[in-house]
């Protein structure tokens, strides 16, 4: 069951925490890097192997808003800017328009015509149009979508299915904490509309929409609320070097309950925040039913494991039909070690 | 991504614990059940219905030594009798050259060619020749098989992994319990050969290699190592009913190494036995690489998983080509409920 070897030639569209670790990634197979792309700034024109921390490659960051696209030859490109498929799309029209398959690693991009339907449909006529496959995932790929799917296998019936997750957002850039709030007062919290359209608003909805649709569910109702997490005691925070006092915001609590006309309710409470020294971070789905179990993901070193879940769809999307695929109708996630 | 309404004409060959359970499961979904077989018994000339507790349902369970299989007009037969691939043969014979396909709940039904090369060459030839598809499966399907695959999904490189579980082994009917050697003396269990063929010998090897084969990993070597479980205080057990007196055999202990070309060792530790009060059963896999990650299935409710997780392939090798199909072969298990 080895995967045939493959030599796909790239491109990767945003160098933040998660495009470089996809770039570096991509070099340490020996596949070519054909192109790289991120906003104005001093990233732009530096040689992207440098930007690494690597040897010089020979090809330099350009500035995606005035590369010429019409001379990328790539097979693939990685996308990683926003999670919202809005501010994307730009993206996606650069890198279609000249014959790119892309996995995004935008939140929305895992459901797109669950999340932005209007969208979703530019995307997918693009796609057909150029014969290039669309793909969003990232560490939800695994540890919250699969592992959602896989906790019901063994049931004959289900009565409800509850996610319940502890994310150290930090560790996939410590930016992520403040944009939770970390720090902020309550008054601070609701001001700068952390939980809006703006902030998390919308994102803790995505992956239990992707287990309903993977599962064939019909959505009847979706409840999203968010609100700050506050502790009693001061909080040392170890990624802000600061304290945290007791009533300031620890980051959001995003709670989702999704009713379905099957009768099945899928609960779910998200915690994005700053953990405490001896905490773990894992993701929970508890099945009430016939059979009752509990799937259970524990992230350990999980600071690349967002980058890596995409990275390893590489080979899916490069022999996917054309369109928008999302990614549970793939098989599971498989490791790289052979490609 | 609801799959279609099917309606297959079931056998079930073997009414012990499992076998009962698929039984029912298949009338609660209006299936015809055409043909039930037991060996020689008190069941055999019952109602199948009235064995189960249930209403009559005018079809009588069959000595499966004796019954007349050329009369068999079924779609698929479950078998439940056996872990060992060699003493359910016969009854492969007899099913699948009545031109049944075949989902069969012993262990080493799940990797026949590794577990049984001889008898696996045997059933895969007598599938081609008659059109069926064989496939093992059960409570390892989801808990120890595809959770160990999804483990590594998000992996770009592997250094181990280490499977860890804790089976309250009489949940599946308590005569395993004896089976596995509780409430023996150590000198008790050595000379009833628990750890034996005829005993727990060569069956916590069958998980692992299953996973192993999924991910095309190759394999240098296994190790096998099965000791008596024992503990340093009285224990009440409340499936026998009786105290295990300190020093007395709770349960078996299996160890697994196997170490692959690829340099990744694979390392499994079984335990069968009674349980503590508090304890809960659960299935471990714990990846060290990149990254580093833990699945963890907590079977809560699990006496009937065994049998309903086996179920739950029916519809996957109604459709599947001829031959052995091993579980890993397929999508992960989905639920039945749609069925």
């Amino acid at each position: 069951m080895k995967p045939p070897k493959i030599s796909p030639r790239i491109a990767v569209y945003g160098l933040g925490f998660v495009g470089k670790q996809l770039a570096g990634f991509a070099l340490d197979k020996g596949w070519d890097i054909v192109g790289a792309y991120n906003r104005a700034g001093d990233k732009v024109g530096q040689d992207l192997g440098t930007l690494l921390g690597r040897e010089a490659i020979g090809l330099l960051v350009e500035d995606c808003d005035h590369a010429d696209y019409s001379k990328l030859d790539a097979d693939l490109a990685f996308v990683a800017v926003s999670d919202r498929l809005e501010d994307n799309l730009i993206s996606y029209q650069r890198l279609m328009s000249a014959g790119a398959n892309i996995l995004c690693h935008g939140a929305e991009s895992c459901n797109p015509f669950r999340l932005n339907p209007d969208v979703a449909k530019k995307i997918h006529a693009l796609a057909l149009q150029h014969k290039v496959t669309f793909t969003g995932g990232g560490i939800w790929d695994m540890t919250r979508i699969w592992a959602g799917i896989l906790s019901v296998g063994p049931n004959i019936s289900i009565n409800t299915m509850t996610h319940t997750s502890f994310t150290d957002i930090a560790r996939q850039g410590v930016h992520l904490l403040r944009f939770c709030g970390a720090g902020l007062t309550v008054d601070e919290f609701k001001a700068k509309d952390v939980a809006g359209g703006g902030g998390l608003g919308g994102i803790a909805i995505i992956p239990p929409l992707c287990v309903v649709d993977a599962l064939g569910f019909e959505v009847k109702d979706v409840k999203e609320q968010l609100e700050p997490i506050i502790w009693e005691e001061d909080h040392q925070s170890h990624w802000l070097n600061e304290t945290i006092p007791a009533g300031h915001v620890i980051g959001t609590r995003m709670k989702v309950d999704i009713s379905t006309v099957e009768g099945i309710t899928i609960r779910n409470c998200f915690e994005y925040r700053d953990f405490k020294p001896d905490e773990v971070e894992q993701m929970i789905w508890k099945v009430e039913g016939e059979p009752s179990m509990e799937i259970r993901v524990v992230r350990e070193a999980s600071h690349l494991a967002s980058a890596s879940s995409l990275f390893n769809r590489t080979p899916d999307v490069l022999s996917a039909e054309p369109g928008i695929k999302e990614l549970w109708k793939y098989a599971p996630l498989k490791p790289s070690l052979f490609l």
